[in-house]
Protein backbone atom coordinates (compact mmCIF):
# COMPACT_ATOMS: atom_id res chain seq x y z
CA UNK A 1 0.00 0.00 0.00
CA UNK A 2 3.35 2.15 0.85
CA UNK A 3 4.64 1.57 -2.46
CA UNK A 4 0.96 2.15 -4.34
CA UNK A 5 0.99 5.60 -2.53
CA UNK A 6 4.88 6.13 -3.64
CA UNK A 7 4.26 5.26 -7.06
CA UNK A 8 0.88 7.70 -7.28
CA UNK A 9 3.26 10.42 -6.07
CA UNK A 10 5.68 10.03 -8.38
CA UNK A 11 2.78 10.00 -11.53
CA UNK A 12 1.53 13.00 -10.23
CA UNK A 13 4.24 14.73 -10.23
CA UNK A 14 4.86 13.17 -13.60
CA UNK A 15 1.75 14.59 -14.53
CA UNK A 16 2.50 17.88 -13.34
CA UNK A 17 5.45 18.23 -15.66
CA UNK A 18 3.58 16.76 -18.85
CA UNK A 19 0.22 19.33 -17.99
CA UNK A 20 3.27 22.34 -17.74
CA UNK A 21 4.69 21.36 -20.93
CA UNK A 22 1.39 20.98 -22.82
CA UNK A 23 0.14 24.16 -21.43
CA UNK A 24 4.00 25.48 -22.48
CA UNK A 25 3.39 24.42 -26.54
CA UNK A 26 0.00 26.22 -26.48
CA UNK A 27 0.95 29.47 -24.98
CA UNK A 28 4.17 29.66 -27.37
CA UNK A 29 1.92 29.87 -30.43
CA UNK A 30 1.43 33.25 -29.55
CA UNK A 31 -0.85 35.81 -31.31
CA UNK A 32 -0.01 34.21 -34.71
CA UNK A 33 -2.65 31.38 -33.52
CA UNK A 34 -6.57 33.21 -34.12
CA UNK A 35 -7.74 33.27 -30.50
CA UNK A 36 -10.62 31.37 -30.89
CA UNK A 37 -8.12 28.68 -32.36
CA UNK A 38 -6.16 28.55 -30.20
CA UNK A 39 -8.85 28.45 -26.89
CA UNK A 40 -9.92 25.39 -29.11
CA UNK A 41 -7.03 24.02 -28.83
CA UNK A 42 -6.44 24.69 -24.86
CA UNK A 43 -9.71 23.39 -23.85
CA UNK A 44 -9.33 19.65 -25.39
CA UNK A 45 -5.84 19.64 -24.52
CA UNK A 46 -5.89 20.97 -20.87
CA UNK A 47 -9.16 19.36 -19.80
CA UNK A 48 -7.34 17.06 -17.82
CA UNK A 49 -7.63 13.14 -18.04
CA UNK A 50 -4.92 10.04 -16.87
CA UNK A 51 -2.24 11.27 -19.34
CA UNK A 52 -1.78 7.34 -19.69
CA UNK A 53 -0.40 7.75 -23.07
CA UNK A 54 2.61 10.63 -21.93
CA UNK A 55 3.20 8.63 -19.02
CA UNK A 56 3.97 5.50 -20.70
CA UNK A 57 6.37 7.50 -22.96
CA UNK A 58 8.36 8.94 -19.64
CA UNK A 59 8.28 5.50 -18.39
CA UNK A 60 9.62 3.80 -21.08
CA UNK A 61 12.61 6.27 -21.25
CA UNK A 62 13.28 5.85 -17.79
CA UNK A 63 12.91 2.04 -17.90
CA UNK A 64 15.74 1.73 -20.96
CA UNK A 65 18.02 4.05 -19.00
CA UNK A 66 17.47 7.14 -20.60
CA UNK A 67 16.51 10.90 -18.79
CA UNK A 68 12.54 10.78 -18.55
CA UNK A 69 13.02 14.80 -19.43
CA UNK A 70 14.42 14.44 -22.35
CA UNK A 71 11.04 12.48 -23.48
CA UNK A 72 9.03 15.53 -22.33
CA UNK A 73 8.43 16.45 -26.03
CA UNK A 74 7.76 13.05 -27.35
CA UNK A 75 5.04 12.33 -24.63
CA UNK A 76 3.26 15.97 -24.99
CA UNK A 77 3.04 14.89 -29.05
CA UNK A 78 1.46 11.33 -28.33
CA UNK A 79 -0.89 13.54 -25.85
CA UNK A 80 -1.92 15.60 -28.83
CA UNK A 81 -2.40 12.81 -31.12
CA UNK A 82 -4.80 11.42 -28.96
CA UNK A 83 -6.55 14.51 -27.93
CA UNK A 84 -7.28 15.59 -31.62
CA UNK A 85 -8.06 12.09 -32.39
CA UNK A 86 -10.59 12.59 -29.46
CA UNK A 87 -11.78 15.78 -30.82
CA UNK A 88 -12.49 14.24 -34.56
CA UNK A 89 -14.00 11.46 -33.25
CA UNK A 90 -17.20 13.34 -31.42
CA UNK A 91 -17.91 15.47 -33.88
CA UNK A 92 -21.78 14.88 -35.05
CA UNK A 93 -20.66 12.97 -38.04
CA UNK A 94 -18.45 10.88 -36.11
CA UNK A 95 -20.00 9.46 -32.55
CA UNK A 96 -21.99 12.88 -31.98
CA UNK A 97 -21.04 13.17 -28.93
CA UNK A 98 -22.11 16.63 -26.21
CA UNK A 99 -19.67 15.52 -23.63
CA UNK A 100 -16.42 14.66 -22.57
CA UNK A 101 -15.34 14.47 -18.89
CA UNK A 102 -18.36 15.95 -17.56
CA UNK A 103 -18.07 19.27 -20.61
CA UNK A 104 -19.64 19.99 -23.37
CA UNK A 105 -17.14 18.41 -26.29
CA UNK A 106 -15.04 21.16 -28.34
CA UNK A 107 -17.62 21.35 -31.37
CA UNK A 108 -20.15 22.16 -28.60
CA UNK A 109 -18.23 24.71 -27.11
CA UNK A 110 -16.62 26.18 -30.33
CA UNK A 111 -18.66 24.84 -33.45
CA UNK A 112 -17.67 22.06 -35.71
CA UNK A 113 -15.39 23.94 -37.88
CA UNK A 114 -13.51 25.55 -35.09
CA UNK A 115 -13.29 21.86 -33.69
CA UNK A 116 -12.18 20.07 -36.96
CA UNK A 117 -9.57 22.89 -37.33
CA UNK A 118 -8.42 22.28 -33.51
CA UNK A 119 -7.78 18.81 -34.34
CA UNK A 120 -6.06 19.51 -37.68
CA UNK A 121 -3.68 22.24 -35.68
CA UNK A 122 -2.67 19.62 -32.67
CA UNK A 123 -2.54 16.86 -35.24
CA UNK A 124 0.46 19.04 -36.88
CA UNK A 125 1.70 20.58 -33.99
CA UNK A 126 2.44 16.74 -32.76
CA UNK A 127 4.61 16.53 -35.40
CA UNK A 128 6.50 20.02 -35.01
CA UNK A 129 7.02 19.76 -31.51
CA UNK A 130 8.61 16.01 -31.97
CA UNK A 131 10.87 17.34 -35.36
CA UNK A 132 12.10 20.19 -33.23
CA UNK A 133 12.23 19.43 -29.75
CA UNK A 134 13.67 15.50 -29.81
CA UNK A 135 17.18 15.07 -30.46
CA UNK A 136 19.40 14.15 -32.17
CA UNK A 137 17.86 14.82 -35.29
CA UNK A 138 18.03 11.03 -36.28
CA UNK A 139 15.71 10.01 -33.00
CA UNK A 140 13.29 12.87 -34.04
CA UNK A 141 13.19 11.43 -37.21
CA UNK A 142 12.70 8.20 -35.86
CA UNK A 143 10.06 9.38 -33.86
CA UNK A 144 8.19 10.79 -36.23
CA UNK A 145 8.05 7.65 -38.54
CA UNK A 146 7.32 6.08 -35.57
CA UNK A 147 4.42 8.40 -34.02
CA UNK A 148 2.85 9.14 -38.10
CA UNK A 149 2.58 4.85 -38.72
CA UNK A 150 0.92 4.58 -35.32
CA UNK A 151 -1.61 7.63 -35.63
CA UNK A 152 -2.13 7.12 -39.60
CA UNK A 153 -4.14 5.34 -42.24
CA UNK A 154 -2.49 1.86 -41.12
CA UNK A 155 -2.73 2.80 -37.61
CA UNK A 156 -5.39 4.58 -35.38
CA UNK A 157 -7.05 5.72 -38.57
CA UNK A 158 -7.28 2.30 -39.64
CA UNK A 159 -9.01 1.46 -36.39
CA UNK A 160 -11.58 4.91 -36.18
CA UNK A 161 -12.82 3.54 -39.77
CA UNK A 162 -13.16 -0.29 -38.94
CA UNK A 163 -14.84 1.18 -36.07
CA UNK A 164 -17.36 3.33 -37.80
CA UNK A 165 -17.81 1.00 -40.02
CA UNK A 166 -18.67 -2.05 -37.48
CA UNK A 167 -21.22 0.01 -35.95
CA UNK A 168 -23.40 0.03 -38.90
CA UNK A 169 -22.98 -3.64 -39.28
CA UNK A 170 -23.41 -5.18 -35.45
CA UNK A 171 -21.78 -7.27 -33.64
CA UNK A 172 -18.71 -9.95 -35.05
CA UNK A 173 -16.26 -12.10 -33.15
CA UNK A 174 -13.92 -11.61 -30.85
CA UNK A 175 -11.03 -11.14 -33.54
CA UNK A 176 -12.37 -8.55 -35.24
CA UNK A 177 -13.12 -6.79 -31.79
CA UNK A 178 -9.27 -6.95 -31.02
CA UNK A 179 -8.28 -6.09 -34.73
CA UNK A 180 -10.07 -3.01 -33.95
CA UNK A 181 -8.78 -2.20 -30.64
CA UNK A 182 -5.29 -2.61 -31.95
CA UNK A 183 -5.13 0.00 -34.54
CA UNK A 184 -7.55 2.70 -32.82
CA UNK A 185 -5.97 2.34 -29.55
CA UNK A 186 -2.78 -0.14 -29.07
CA UNK A 187 -0.82 0.93 -31.78
CA UNK A 188 -0.50 4.55 -30.39
CA UNK A 189 0.07 2.95 -26.99
CA UNK A 190 2.67 0.88 -28.65
CA UNK A 191 4.30 4.50 -29.96
CA UNK A 192 4.31 6.34 -26.94
CA UNK A 193 6.49 3.11 -25.30
CA UNK A 194 8.98 2.69 -28.42
CA UNK A 195 9.46 6.71 -28.98
CA UNK A 196 10.33 7.01 -25.26
CA UNK A 197 12.81 3.95 -25.78
CA UNK A 198 13.86 5.45 -28.90
CA UNK A 199 15.14 8.70 -26.78
CA UNK A 200 16.72 6.56 -24.59
CA UNK A 201 18.66 5.00 -26.96
CA UNK A 202 17.25 1.53 -26.75
CA UNK A 203 18.19 -1.55 -28.57
CA UNK A 204 15.68 -2.89 -31.08
CA UNK A 205 15.44 -5.83 -28.76
CA UNK A 206 14.73 -3.36 -26.05
CA UNK A 207 12.41 -1.50 -28.63
CA UNK A 208 10.64 -4.91 -29.11
CA UNK A 209 9.98 -5.41 -25.30
CA UNK A 210 8.72 -2.60 -25.18
CA UNK A 211 6.31 -2.46 -28.04
CA UNK A 212 4.93 -6.18 -26.85
CA UNK A 213 4.33 -4.43 -23.35
CA UNK A 214 2.50 -1.60 -25.02
CA UNK A 215 0.43 -4.41 -27.03
CA UNK A 216 -0.86 -6.11 -24.04
CA UNK A 217 -1.25 -3.61 -21.90
CA UNK A 218 -3.16 -1.14 -24.69
CA UNK A 219 -5.95 -4.98 -24.85
CA UNK A 220 -6.38 -4.55 -20.75
CA UNK A 221 -6.51 -0.86 -21.04
CA UNK A 222 -9.38 -1.76 -23.15
CA UNK A 223 -10.94 -4.73 -21.40
CA UNK A 224 -10.96 -2.71 -18.11
CA UNK A 225 -12.67 0.54 -20.15
CA UNK A 226 -15.43 -2.13 -21.32
CA UNK A 227 -15.87 -3.13 -17.81
CA UNK A 228 -15.64 0.50 -16.33
CA UNK A 229 -18.56 0.98 -18.58
CA UNK A 230 -20.63 -1.41 -17.11
CA UNK A 231 -19.89 -1.05 -13.49
CA UNK A 232 -19.56 2.57 -13.32
CA UNK A 233 -22.75 2.68 -14.58
CA UNK A 234 -24.46 0.24 -12.30
CA UNK A 235 -23.15 2.07 -9.50
CA UNK A 236 -24.63 5.38 -10.91
CA UNK A 237 -27.34 4.62 -12.08
CA UNK A 238 -28.14 1.41 -9.96
CA UNK A 239 -28.51 -0.81 -12.66
CA UNK A 240 -27.24 -2.61 -15.76
CA UNK A 241 -27.09 -0.12 -18.45
CA UNK A 242 -24.57 -1.26 -20.79
CA UNK A 243 -24.17 1.90 -22.78
CA UNK A 244 -21.62 0.61 -25.01
CA UNK A 245 -23.43 -2.26 -26.11
CA UNK A 246 -26.51 -0.22 -26.14
CA UNK A 247 -25.00 2.07 -29.06
CA UNK A 248 -24.61 -1.53 -30.93
CA UNK A 249 -20.77 -1.39 -30.01
CA UNK A 250 -18.63 -4.38 -29.58
CA UNK A 251 -17.16 -5.06 -26.25
CA UNK A 252 -14.90 -7.62 -24.04
CA UNK A 253 -18.15 -8.26 -21.18
CA UNK A 254 -20.20 -8.33 -24.03
CA UNK A 255 -18.66 -11.42 -26.13
CA UNK A 256 -16.85 -12.99 -23.45
CA UNK A 257 -19.22 -12.00 -19.90
CA UNK A 258 -17.72 -10.10 -16.80
CA UNK A 259 -15.32 -12.70 -15.15
CA UNK A 260 -13.88 -13.92 -18.06
CA UNK A 261 -13.09 -10.62 -19.47
CA UNK A 262 -11.50 -9.51 -15.66
CA UNK A 263 -9.49 -12.66 -16.12
CA UNK A 264 -8.24 -11.77 -19.25
CA UNK A 265 -7.17 -8.32 -18.47
CA UNK A 266 -4.94 -9.48 -15.54
CA UNK A 267 -2.89 -12.62 -17.66
CA UNK A 268 -2.78 -9.58 -19.95
CA UNK A 269 -0.97 -7.51 -17.65
CA UNK A 270 1.04 -10.20 -16.24
CA UNK A 271 2.33 -10.68 -19.87
CA UNK A 272 3.30 -7.30 -20.24
CA UNK A 273 5.13 -7.26 -17.29
CA UNK A 274 7.06 -10.17 -18.09
CA UNK A 275 7.80 -9.08 -21.37
CA UNK A 276 9.93 -6.27 -18.87
CA UNK A 277 12.08 -8.52 -17.37
CA UNK A 278 15.07 -7.42 -19.58
CA UNK A 279 15.00 -4.02 -18.48
CA UNK A 280 15.83 -5.56 -15.02
CA UNK A 281 14.84 -2.64 -11.99
CA UNK A 282 14.70 -0.16 -14.45
CA UNK A 283 11.48 -0.71 -15.32
CA UNK A 284 9.43 -1.04 -12.22
CA UNK A 285 7.63 1.84 -12.30
CA UNK A 286 6.37 1.28 -15.51
CA UNK A 287 5.36 -2.69 -14.32
CA UNK A 288 3.87 -0.72 -11.37
CA UNK A 289 1.57 1.71 -13.50
CA UNK A 290 0.20 -1.23 -15.49
CA UNK A 291 -1.41 -2.86 -12.39
CA UNK A 292 -2.48 0.02 -10.97
CA UNK A 293 -5.00 1.25 -14.16
CA UNK A 294 -5.99 -1.98 -14.45
CA UNK A 295 -7.24 -1.94 -10.71
CA UNK A 296 -9.21 1.39 -11.27
CA UNK A 297 -12.27 -0.97 -11.58
CA UNK A 298 -11.92 -2.57 -7.98
CA UNK B 1 7.25 30.49 -77.76
CA UNK B 2 9.55 27.04 -78.23
CA UNK B 3 11.07 27.77 -74.74
CA UNK B 4 6.90 27.97 -73.12
CA UNK B 5 6.74 24.40 -74.67
CA UNK B 6 10.30 22.90 -73.58
CA UNK B 7 9.40 24.06 -69.93
CA UNK B 8 5.41 22.56 -70.92
CA UNK B 9 6.97 19.25 -71.72
CA UNK B 10 10.04 19.38 -68.60
CA UNK B 11 6.95 20.11 -65.94
CA UNK B 12 4.35 17.08 -67.89
CA UNK B 13 7.29 14.85 -67.38
CA UNK B 14 7.51 15.86 -63.45
CA UNK B 15 3.82 15.33 -62.99
CA UNK B 16 3.83 11.97 -64.06
CA UNK B 17 6.62 11.23 -61.63
CA UNK B 18 4.84 13.55 -59.16
CA UNK B 19 1.66 11.26 -59.57
CA UNK B 20 3.00 8.21 -60.15
CA UNK B 21 5.22 8.21 -56.59
CA UNK B 22 1.30 9.28 -54.52
CA UNK B 23 -0.37 6.58 -55.87
CA UNK B 24 3.04 3.99 -54.92
CA UNK B 25 2.13 5.90 -51.48
CA UNK B 26 -2.04 5.24 -51.31
CA UNK B 27 -0.75 1.74 -52.95
CA UNK B 28 2.05 0.58 -50.21
CA UNK B 29 -0.95 1.44 -47.38
CA UNK B 30 -1.96 -2.05 -48.21
CA UNK B 31 -4.68 -4.19 -46.82
CA UNK B 32 -3.83 -2.91 -43.23
CA UNK B 33 -5.79 0.65 -44.64
CA UNK B 34 -9.53 -0.12 -44.42
CA UNK B 35 -10.99 -0.37 -48.23
CA UNK B 36 -13.14 2.94 -47.96
CA UNK B 37 -10.43 4.79 -46.84
CA UNK B 38 -7.92 4.26 -48.79
CA UNK B 39 -10.31 4.75 -51.82
CA UNK B 40 -11.46 8.05 -50.49
CA UNK B 41 -8.05 9.06 -49.95
CA UNK B 42 -7.12 8.14 -53.22
CA UNK B 43 -10.00 9.62 -54.50
CA UNK B 44 -8.88 13.12 -53.59
CA UNK B 45 -4.97 12.45 -53.70
CA UNK B 46 -5.23 11.47 -56.94
CA UNK B 47 -7.63 13.60 -59.03
CA UNK B 48 -5.23 15.29 -60.98
CA UNK B 49 -5.01 19.17 -60.58
CA UNK B 50 -2.14 21.46 -61.44
CA UNK B 51 0.62 19.67 -58.76
CA UNK B 52 1.58 22.95 -58.44
CA UNK B 53 3.58 22.67 -54.80
CA UNK B 54 5.39 19.45 -55.64
CA UNK B 55 6.60 21.20 -58.72
CA UNK B 56 7.56 23.99 -56.66
CA UNK B 57 9.43 21.59 -54.36
CA UNK B 58 11.23 19.99 -57.44
CA UNK B 59 12.25 23.04 -58.93
CA UNK B 60 13.67 24.31 -55.82
CA UNK B 61 16.07 21.69 -55.25
CA UNK B 62 16.97 22.03 -58.40
CA UNK B 63 17.70 25.61 -58.17
CA UNK B 64 19.81 24.84 -55.22
CA UNK B 65 22.12 22.35 -56.99
CA UNK B 66 20.64 19.23 -55.58
CA UNK B 67 18.68 16.39 -57.51
CA UNK B 68 14.93 16.49 -58.01
CA UNK B 69 14.57 13.06 -57.31
CA UNK B 70 15.44 12.99 -53.88
CA UNK B 71 12.77 15.66 -53.07
CA UNK B 72 10.23 13.45 -54.47
CA UNK B 73 8.92 12.37 -51.02
CA UNK B 74 8.95 15.80 -49.57
CA UNK B 75 7.11 17.05 -53.18
CA UNK B 76 4.40 13.87 -52.42
CA UNK B 77 4.13 15.32 -48.44
CA UNK B 78 3.08 18.72 -49.38
CA UNK B 79 0.67 17.96 -51.71
CA UNK B 80 -0.52 15.33 -49.53
CA UNK B 81 -1.29 18.16 -47.08
CA UNK B 82 -2.69 20.37 -49.22
CA UNK B 83 -5.63 17.89 -50.48
CA UNK B 84 -6.00 17.05 -46.72
CA UNK B 85 -6.70 20.86 -45.94
CA UNK B 86 -9.24 20.84 -49.55
CA UNK B 87 -11.10 17.64 -48.09
CA UNK B 88 -11.89 19.75 -44.34
CA UNK B 89 -12.34 23.27 -46.41
CA UNK B 90 -14.94 21.43 -48.22
CA UNK B 91 -16.65 20.23 -45.32
CA UNK B 92 -20.82 21.47 -44.71
CA UNK B 93 -19.49 22.64 -41.36
CA UNK B 94 -16.70 24.39 -43.45
CA UNK B 95 -17.07 26.04 -47.01
CA UNK B 96 -19.69 23.08 -47.61
CA UNK B 97 -18.69 22.29 -51.24
CA UNK B 98 -20.27 19.75 -53.28
CA UNK B 99 -18.20 20.02 -55.94
CA UNK B 100 -14.31 20.08 -56.40
CA UNK B 101 -12.67 19.82 -60.13
CA UNK B 102 -16.08 18.70 -61.36
CA UNK B 103 -15.99 15.73 -59.58
CA UNK B 104 -18.41 15.04 -56.12
CA UNK B 105 -16.12 16.62 -52.84
CA UNK B 106 -14.87 13.29 -50.96
CA UNK B 107 -17.61 13.90 -48.20
CA UNK B 108 -20.49 13.99 -50.99
CA UNK B 109 -18.51 10.79 -52.35
CA UNK B 110 -17.88 8.84 -49.37
CA UNK B 111 -19.77 10.25 -46.65
CA UNK B 112 -18.51 12.52 -43.81
CA UNK B 113 -17.11 10.30 -41.42
CA UNK B 114 -14.75 8.60 -43.91
CA UNK B 115 -14.09 12.14 -45.72
CA UNK B 116 -12.83 13.70 -42.12
CA UNK B 117 -10.81 10.25 -42.04
CA UNK B 118 -9.19 11.08 -44.86
CA UNK B 119 -8.04 13.97 -44.14
CA UNK B 120 -6.65 12.78 -40.91
CA UNK B 121 -5.26 10.19 -42.93
CA UNK B 122 -3.34 12.10 -45.41
CA UNK B 123 -2.02 14.89 -42.79
CA UNK B 124 -0.46 12.06 -40.93
CA UNK B 125 1.12 10.44 -44.17
CA UNK B 126 2.54 13.58 -45.22
CA UNK B 127 4.33 13.39 -42.09
CA UNK B 128 5.94 9.51 -42.65
CA UNK B 129 6.98 9.83 -46.11
CA UNK B 130 8.71 12.70 -44.51
CA UNK B 131 10.69 11.40 -41.94
CA UNK B 132 10.95 7.71 -43.38
CA UNK B 133 11.93 8.75 -46.92
CA UNK B 134 13.72 11.87 -47.01
CA UNK B 135 17.44 11.31 -46.16
CA UNK B 136 20.12 11.97 -44.13
CA UNK B 137 17.50 12.00 -41.62
CA UNK B 138 18.72 15.60 -39.62
CA UNK B 139 17.14 16.69 -43.39
CA UNK B 140 13.87 14.55 -42.60
CA UNK B 141 13.66 16.23 -39.66
CA UNK B 142 14.01 19.29 -40.55
CA UNK B 143 11.93 19.10 -43.10
CA UNK B 144 9.40 17.79 -40.87
CA UNK B 145 9.65 20.65 -38.05
CA UNK B 146 9.14 23.20 -41.88
CA UNK B 147 5.89 21.70 -42.80
CA UNK B 148 4.48 21.44 -39.83
CA UNK B 149 5.33 24.96 -38.79
CA UNK B 150 3.80 25.87 -41.98
CA UNK B 151 0.47 23.78 -42.04
CA UNK B 152 -0.17 24.43 -38.02
CA UNK B 153 -2.13 26.65 -36.28
CA UNK B 154 -0.15 29.46 -37.23
CA UNK B 155 0.16 28.95 -40.52
CA UNK B 156 -2.20 27.25 -42.96
CA UNK B 157 -4.49 26.37 -40.46
CA UNK B 158 -4.43 29.69 -38.69
CA UNK B 159 -5.30 31.21 -42.55
CA UNK B 160 -8.31 28.99 -42.77
CA UNK B 161 -9.66 30.06 -39.50
CA UNK B 162 -8.99 33.72 -39.92
CA UNK B 163 -10.74 32.97 -42.90
CA UNK B 164 -13.84 31.33 -41.93
CA UNK B 165 -14.53 33.98 -39.47
CA UNK B 166 -13.52 36.44 -42.02
CA UNK B 167 -16.86 34.84 -43.67
CA UNK B 168 -19.18 36.10 -40.61
CA UNK B 169 -17.68 39.74 -40.27
CA UNK B 170 -17.73 40.89 -43.89
CA UNK B 171 -14.89 42.96 -46.36
CA UNK B 172 -12.12 44.35 -44.57
CA UNK B 173 -8.91 45.89 -45.83
CA UNK B 174 -6.75 44.65 -48.41
CA UNK B 175 -3.93 44.16 -45.22
CA UNK B 176 -6.17 41.80 -43.27
CA UNK B 177 -6.60 40.01 -46.72
CA UNK B 178 -3.15 39.91 -47.20
CA UNK B 179 -2.23 38.56 -43.92
CA UNK B 180 -4.98 35.86 -44.54
CA UNK B 181 -3.55 34.46 -47.63
CA UNK B 182 0.03 34.55 -46.67
CA UNK B 183 -0.91 31.76 -43.91
CA UNK B 184 -3.62 30.13 -45.44
CA UNK B 185 -1.98 29.15 -49.30
CA UNK B 186 1.49 31.38 -49.02
CA UNK B 187 3.45 29.10 -45.97
CA UNK B 188 2.42 26.31 -47.36
CA UNK B 189 3.87 27.26 -50.94
CA UNK B 190 6.94 28.70 -48.72
CA UNK B 191 7.30 25.38 -47.24
CA UNK B 192 7.28 23.48 -50.66
CA UNK B 193 10.36 25.46 -52.08
CA UNK B 194 12.53 25.56 -48.37
CA UNK B 195 12.18 21.64 -48.00
CA UNK B 196 13.60 21.60 -51.78
CA UNK B 197 16.34 23.33 -50.63
CA UNK B 198 17.24 21.79 -47.70
CA UNK B 199 17.33 18.72 -49.44
CA UNK B 200 19.54 20.22 -51.87
CA UNK B 201 21.67 20.99 -48.58
CA UNK B 202 21.15 24.99 -49.49
CA UNK B 203 22.80 27.72 -47.37
CA UNK B 204 20.40 29.66 -45.02
CA UNK B 205 20.57 32.63 -46.94
CA UNK B 206 19.58 30.02 -50.25
CA UNK B 207 16.80 28.86 -47.96
CA UNK B 208 15.62 33.02 -47.54
CA UNK B 209 15.85 33.53 -51.23
CA UNK B 210 13.62 30.34 -52.12
CA UNK B 211 10.93 31.58 -49.21
CA UNK B 212 11.52 35.22 -49.89
CA UNK B 213 10.15 33.85 -53.81
CA UNK B 214 7.61 31.58 -52.00
CA UNK B 215 5.58 34.20 -50.37
CA UNK B 216 5.83 36.58 -54.01
CA UNK B 217 4.65 33.93 -55.81
CA UNK B 218 2.10 33.00 -53.39
CA UNK B 219 0.11 36.20 -53.53
CA UNK B 220 0.53 36.09 -57.04
CA UNK B 221 -1.00 32.86 -57.66
CA UNK B 222 -3.74 34.07 -55.18
CA UNK B 223 -4.63 37.03 -57.25
CA UNK B 224 -4.62 35.57 -60.16
CA UNK B 225 -7.22 33.13 -58.64
CA UNK B 226 -9.05 35.89 -57.66
CA UNK B 227 -9.06 37.11 -61.11
CA UNK B 228 -9.87 33.49 -62.40
CA UNK B 229 -12.78 33.33 -60.41
CA UNK B 230 -14.07 36.37 -62.15
CA UNK B 231 -13.14 35.80 -65.71
CA UNK B 232 -13.41 32.34 -65.69
CA UNK B 233 -16.85 32.84 -64.85
CA UNK B 234 -17.95 35.55 -67.04
CA UNK B 235 -16.76 32.93 -69.96
CA UNK B 236 -18.57 30.36 -69.18
CA UNK B 237 -21.72 32.30 -68.13
CA UNK B 238 -21.28 35.05 -70.12
CA UNK B 239 -21.73 37.85 -67.07
CA UNK B 240 -19.47 38.33 -64.07
CA UNK B 241 -20.42 36.41 -61.61
CA UNK B 242 -18.68 37.02 -58.13
CA UNK B 243 -18.53 33.74 -56.74
CA UNK B 244 -16.32 34.74 -54.09
CA UNK B 245 -17.94 38.13 -53.82
CA UNK B 246 -21.14 36.47 -53.86
CA UNK B 247 -19.93 34.51 -50.81
CA UNK B 248 -18.54 37.70 -48.78
CA UNK B 249 -15.38 36.76 -49.40
CA UNK B 250 -12.14 38.89 -49.76
CA UNK B 251 -10.77 39.15 -52.74
CA UNK B 252 -7.69 41.23 -54.50
CA UNK B 253 -10.52 42.32 -57.68
CA UNK B 254 -13.16 43.46 -55.18
CA UNK B 255 -10.31 45.10 -52.96
CA UNK B 256 -8.62 46.75 -55.90
CA UNK B 257 -10.27 46.66 -59.21
CA UNK B 258 -9.31 44.48 -62.05
CA UNK B 259 -6.49 46.31 -63.65
CA UNK B 260 -4.73 47.15 -60.73
CA UNK B 261 -4.87 43.29 -59.55
CA UNK B 262 -3.00 42.13 -62.47
CA UNK B 263 -0.32 44.54 -62.56
CA UNK B 264 0.48 43.80 -58.51
CA UNK B 265 0.48 39.99 -59.78
CA UNK B 266 2.83 41.24 -62.30
CA UNK B 267 4.85 42.81 -59.87
CA UNK B 268 4.95 40.08 -57.47
CA UNK B 269 6.32 37.96 -59.98
CA UNK B 270 9.21 40.25 -61.25
CA UNK B 271 9.65 40.68 -57.46
CA UNK B 272 9.85 36.32 -56.88
CA UNK B 273 12.40 35.92 -59.98
CA UNK B 274 14.69 38.76 -58.58
CA UNK B 275 14.80 37.04 -55.48
CA UNK B 276 16.54 33.81 -57.51
CA UNK B 277 19.25 36.05 -59.19
CA UNK B 278 21.54 33.96 -56.23
CA UNK B 279 21.24 30.89 -58.24
CA UNK B 280 21.94 31.90 -61.51
CA UNK B 281 21.09 30.02 -64.38
CA UNK B 282 19.99 27.05 -61.97
CA UNK B 283 16.38 28.43 -61.20
CA UNK B 284 15.78 28.82 -65.11
CA UNK B 285 13.05 26.73 -65.03
CA UNK B 286 11.66 27.79 -60.90
CA UNK B 287 11.58 31.51 -62.92
CA UNK B 288 9.57 30.10 -65.61
CA UNK B 289 7.01 28.20 -63.81
CA UNK B 290 6.56 31.82 -62.07
CA UNK B 291 5.74 33.61 -65.61
CA UNK B 292 3.26 30.19 -66.56
CA UNK B 293 1.57 29.92 -63.78
CA UNK B 294 0.48 33.58 -64.00
CA UNK B 295 -0.21 33.79 -67.56
CA UNK B 296 -3.36 31.33 -67.01
CA UNK B 297 -5.90 33.60 -67.19
CA UNK B 298 -4.71 35.46 -70.23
Amino acid sequence: MAEAALLEDALAGQRLLINRQLAEYVDRLGSDCPDRLREAMAYSLLAGGKRLRPLLTLLACEAAGGNPQAALPAACAVEMIHTYSLIHDDLPAMDDDSLRRGRPTCHIQFGEAIAILAGDALLTLAFEVLARDVHPPQVAAACCADLAAAAGATGMVAGQTADFEAEGTGVAGIEQLQAIHLRKTGRLLRSALTMGGRIAGASPEALASLAQYGDKVGLAFQIADDLLDIVGEQEKMGKGVRKDANLGKLTYPFLLGMQESRKRARLLIDEACHALAVFGEASQRLEALAHFVLERDH
